[in-house]
């Protein structure tokens, strides 16, 4: 879709940057992270293992990953000041909203922020990830008026991050479950928020604004925001029939049925997809209840007979957020706070070695 | 310097967006907004003028501007609840930061936040555009531990703007130059911080959204950071001879001269920063004291001789903000301000029509 000008909308298929970080492999069927592939790790490596290897370029020894999670839990409460921020957040604000806003402040508490190094950029992204579990959940809890919660620092990270929500302590099962969606949302190439940070990043912009401008990003319904419209989705209706019956209606109406479709994968399964089924169909079990897995392979039958669509990763992330009991407004701010590992890795990256986007446009318009 | 790959470093030359509100048409001399040009416009229009051209499509009646500035008017103010958010930003945070803070919460306050329709983007913008003075000049003094400043109805925009700056009732000359900075600074087709908000609106983000990426774009050094980073540079010193030997000492030592070069002007000077050096030529002589333009012109001859590189807007913004009075911190938030309606005018046409922008990478990290 090339025109005579060479404008290619949505930049589909252009090459916007040189990186080591990540590469879709659809050919190959690999979501490659600095060499290995996520897939397999999602298998036997935990959130930590990939955020380490993002942000040190491999997977850690058990004793690394020990330091890592220390480090990281150094930092698991904000700064004192900061906390009437949450107060100022309305009832009803998206909680993306609110982390944009409590983490556009926090830049204003970094006591180096203009120190763009290698090193203090990776220690502030081991920070903002151990303050993410807290401004994640009390984003969410402030917009809905409710008491701010605090962390129970004898838990790990995932299963911290998964209590602070849901105010119990969750089983071994589904601490593996969020961990592992942990990993697989943490970093995929160049998706619109990641690009969108390493656009600003380019002008010498610090950490903080580059992920400010993501989370806009990520809560548009095309992107981050679709694992939400999923689960509002199903729960219009209860069953099989009442889905398909759904699904058509909407095809009917030519709406785009969130969940479906991607940029890369288009035309395949996108493989993570594969794995979050896999945690539906035990979590189910666990219930002993397979309705929302039946659902929702119901629906990816009809958009693959109708529309030759498959699913991406928050169809089937959004049924497993349901079933470990989280809220769904919290949906696509936990794929934020997942994904600042990788976002933080493109930012550095982009610090590292640098030139300012700065495309140029087609004019159309009045003629002069 | 296309790789084999088809990557071009920070998409130099590439259309990125299919728009109708500008274009910089450098073999004609010209900056198009909607058919006019904003070089000839800063002779004998106002910055309303160019709002209402970049947001309505063509260059108001007397009447129209008279019901655009009543419109605007209406929004000197912010919600109260919101009002508690200055007192959080610390001591010492740039009010670039701040700015983005505000904004990010008043998404919050939006009541139709979903609603993407032109007519109500376009509301939204107006009553930023009417908030944009409040918000800038009290991030600043929130900052600076000062007591928030409040807007003076009597006076129109830019006198008032100028007025919450200063605490004093600026001149007919001061109004007339301020203004005409905040219509130079209106919209210039697609710089880093423009880009950056349409990206983040092509995921269906909200205004809100894509404008704090906008923020952290544009305070980035290489961007809107640099008007201040002028005239940091300016004050080290205090004569001709001194500016000369500072220039010539950082090229020496390789750094970059902040206000200088231009992606699509590179050798050219920027048609804005003739008329603005011809604003602080009038400021000089109404200070009898033509010292700050005699070293930016020994500055732009330095620059011409050892670089070929031509001054940017910025590099003659800078001495002129500082005749009017205006704090340095305030330069890049001012910017920002004026550049909201441009921004805004992006952000609907790419609501209007969208592609969500995902590009891809050029793998070169560890093989697989
Ligand atoms: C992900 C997405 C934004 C990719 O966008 P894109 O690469 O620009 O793809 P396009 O919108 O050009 O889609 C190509 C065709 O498939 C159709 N299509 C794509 N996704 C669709 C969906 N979810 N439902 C119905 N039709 C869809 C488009 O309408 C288009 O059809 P057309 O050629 O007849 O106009 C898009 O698939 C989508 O909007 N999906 C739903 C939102 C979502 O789940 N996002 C999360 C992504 S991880
Ligand atoms: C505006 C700017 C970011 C454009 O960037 P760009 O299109 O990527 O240009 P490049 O950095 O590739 O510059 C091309 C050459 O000119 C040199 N150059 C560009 N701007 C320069 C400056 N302000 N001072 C010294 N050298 C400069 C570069 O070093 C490069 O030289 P090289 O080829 O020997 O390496 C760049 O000119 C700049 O950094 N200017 C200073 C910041 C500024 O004023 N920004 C406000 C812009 S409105």
């Amino acid at each position: 879709m090339r025109t005579s000008e060479g404008f290619v909308p949505g930049l589909d298929g252009v090459i916007a940057a040189r990186t080591e970080i990540s590469f879709l492999d659809v050919d190959r069927e690999k979501i490659v992270i600095r060499g290995e592939d996520l897939i397999a790790l999602a298998k036997d490596k935990t959130y930590f293992d990939v955020v380490h290897l993002l942000l040190e370029g491999y997977i850690p020894s058990q004793e690394e990953k020990s330091s890592l999670e220390d480090n990281i839990k150094g930092y698991y409460s904000l700064p004192e000041d900061t906390l009437p921020v949450f107060n100022l957040l309305p009832k009803g604000m998206h909680p993306m909203d609110g982390m944009r806003t409590v983490i556009s402040l926090l830049a204003g508490y970094d006591t180096d922020l203009e120190n763009r190094s290698n090193k203090e950029n990776k220690q502030r992204a081991y920070e903002l990830l151990g303050q993410l579990p807290f401004i994640t959940v009390n984003s969410y809890f402030a917009t809905e008026g409710k008491a701010i919660a605090s962390s129970d620092e004898s838990l790990g990270y995932s299963a911290n991050f998964l209590y602070m929500i849901t105010g119990k302590k969750p089983s071994n099962l589904e601490v593996e479950i969020f961990d592992q969606l942990l990993l697989l949302y943490s970093e995929h190439e160049m998706p619109n928020s990641t690009f969108a940070s390493r656009v600003i990043a380019s002008t010498n912009a610090d950490m903080y604004g580059a992920l400010t401008g993501a989370i806009s990003s990520l809560k548009g319904h095309l992107h981050g925001g679709a694992n939400e419209a999923v689960m509002y989705m199903l729960q219009e209706v209860d069953s099989v029939d009442g889905f398909e019956a759904l699904i058509r209606h909407k095809l009917q109406n030519k709406e785009k049925i969130m969940g479906f479709g991607h940029r890369v994968y288009m035309k395949k399964m996108d493989p993570r997809a594969t794995i979050t089924k896999e945690a539906l169909r035990k979590l189910c079990e666990r219930d002993n209840d397979d309705t929302l897995l039946k659902m929702c392979e119901a629906g990816e039958e009809i958009m693959r007979e109708e529309k030759g669509l498959y699913p991406n990763l928050d169809y089937y992330a959004a049924p497993v957020y349901w079933k470990l009991g989280i809220p769904i407004p919290l949906y696509t701010p936990i794929f934020f706070s997942a994904r600042t590992a990788g976002l933080a890795a493109h930012i550095i990256e982009q610090h590292d070695n640098n030139r300012i986007f700065r495309p140029r446009v087609e004019y159309t318009g009045k003629s002069y």
